[in-house]
């Protein structure tokens, strides 16, 4: 087994997953030494930032890679693949709602490495706890995706592309869709003069009590309670706001049939 | 001004709100004396609870009580009110949803302390970041509600009950709502046989950074990248689960409407 600092990884992607991978991956001693992007300056900008001396387009994949991680969005990654013309080097995408197939025809030694976490430019993380999700074409190349993971983290898992996909569809319930309720309240509080600071308790421990019972059980408010003199007032609320008072009413929906 | 441990208070209800505040308060140095609540045995057991003595039903409100502080459900605070004969003693409620105007006719000196947070019985909290909304029927009584809030947490704020009842409503979204999208993804995970904790790191950054940014901008996701070919994989998916795929396509497009 190659130690990290023996390992040649190229990026190929310019975003917060590649910002953060190459982050995550330099900081536990793997050499990153090439990123690749469509848009050269960024794949500049990122170079800088990680301190790589080199970058180019992804037809610029050079021989002595041994993995390219492709951090790239979910649409383009068909498109990237077959420009890297990849040869034996080992091709890892991060995506969670694309399939393994999708390397097939296009590459010999290939697999995903799923980080589930949200990830913004700039912004620390603790990576040790980012859950990974692996899968791969041979036993081979799922140890190194696997060694690559669990150098960076301790929560390393295996999980086909089906598992993945539906944990990618949960994750957009968790994250996107949840941060969207928080922008709602925040539009509201907004309208009425009333600093959103003041839902941030709330927020903190309503996702605190979620991951520490669950968050059926954890379920509180007037529709779990099936409270309706007070989800009718706040229907009547919301008259001027047709967008969100449906939406109102069918996450009420949703809680009172669980 | 009275110090604490000259307030005689007398707790109306017995549920996670009456279990708070009586805890927050009596932490303080005031003086829990009676738990009035229709259903004794719970009364009873609050008090047990909470060390007070005396309880009984809401008829039994005592002539030496300061303040009466009203945590049962917002449905029932008007017949509560009815049933306490209050005579001079300040009545509180602490519910977001209920207008002051609820204690005219039925009370002489009365006011509103809204915590804004979610409770649950014997969930430790540190209340002295909960925001407190207070509102009176006059300055007098505002004086006092403010103090007693004051001396649990550093963040008072008056608000009239319009402003408290927007606020309730924004809570809806940032917590109940919010809490429902994770009970979606739970089951989503469960279906598929992966563990929900793996989905945790996810929530809790999304939440932190919500906070440390503002939802607004810390939206990620297919939907607000108007990436249809995911959401069109994703509506797919959900096809067996037709209230969540209607949930999926309503939260995206009023994501993408922003």
């Amino acid at each position: 087994m190659k130690s990290a600092d023996q390992w040649r990884i190229t990026l190929v992607g310019a975003g917060n997953v590649a910002w953060h991978m190459g982050k995550a991956l330099s900081d536990k001693g793997y050499v990153i030494s090439r990123i690749l992007n469509r848009t050269i300056a960024s794949a500049k900008q990122l170079a800088e930032e990680l301190h790589v001396a080199s970058f180019g387009p992804p037809e610029d994949l050079s021989a002595d890679t041994d993995a390219c991680l492709i951090c790239v969005s979910d649409d383009a990654i068909a498109t990237v693949i077959k420009q890297l013309k990849p040869g034996n080097c080992l091709l890892i995408h991060t995506a969670g709602s694309v399939s393994l197939d999708v390397f097939r025809d296009n590459a010999a030694n290939y697999g995903v490495l799923y980080p589930l976490q949200t990830f913004t430019w700039g912004r620390s993380l603790d990576y040790s706890e980012i859950p990974f999700l692996t899968e791969a074409n041979s036993e081979v190349n799922l140890g190194l995706i696997n060694q690559l993971a669990s150098s960076v983290s301790h929560r390393v898992m295996e999980a086909d592309s089906i598992q993945r996909l539906y944990l990618h569809l949960a994750a957009i319930f968790a994250s996107n869709f949840s941060n969207h309720m928080y922008t709602l309240a925040e539009k509201l509080a907004d309208q009425y003069k009333m600093p959103f600071d003041l839902l941030k308790p709330l927020i903190a421990e309503t996702a605190a009590k979620a991951m520490d019972v669950s968050p059926q059980m954890a379920q509180t408010g007037p529709a779990v309670r099936g409270n309706v003199k007070v989800i009718e007032k706040h229907l009547e609320l919301l008259k001027s706001h047709p967008g969100m008072q449906e939406l109102y009413r069918m996450i009420s929906k949703s809680i009172r049939g669980l």
